[in-house]
């Protein structure tokens, strides 16, 4: 059986789907998201998959390209871990 | 007149104020916060005096030590600033 990946890793992984909900739902490209947000295009990808962990800083910046509140983006991605457990209760599988 | 400082430091600022609030909220030390977030209590400092941002990691530490959402906690980050653009509109002082 596979082991459960740390909490904090789950949390990137997940945050990183918000992300890119929030992207794609604005039909932009990772390239058009990092200049509204100024920031790199490569730690866009590797945030969208869940390969760093935002700072504050950076979930402000995100929240303020896609005109929504940080706490709405996080509760995004909340809506989106818990979703992810229940299916992962389901199937016993692993959590992300 | 003084210089409005940077948002990312207004935001450290205001989720400093959210920490402490919540922390006092419960009567902890920021010894007992440490322990429970499983953080470092100097670290714990210099969130609340906003001289550390942090990351998501530790925004779901405290937000878990504290028996809140992460976007709870951001969420009352989020209104601590508006009073705080608010009150600094009547007195036409800085931002944080």
């Amino acid at each position: 059986m596979a082991t459960r990946p740390p909490i904090t890793h789950c949390l990137s992984k997940h945050f990183g789907n918000a992300v890119r909900q929030f992207r794609e739902g604005k039909g932009w490209s990772q390239e058009l998201l990092a200049e509204q947000a100024d920031l790199n295009r490569s730690y866009i990808g590797e945030l969208e998959r869940g390969q760093a962990i935002a700072s504050l800083m950076t979930l402000e910046k995100l929240a303020t390209a896609f005109g929504v509140s940080m706490s709405h983006l996080l509760s995004h991605t909340e809506r989106i871990a818990m979703s992810n457990n229940a299916n992962t209760f389901e199937l016993t599988s692993i959590a992300c």
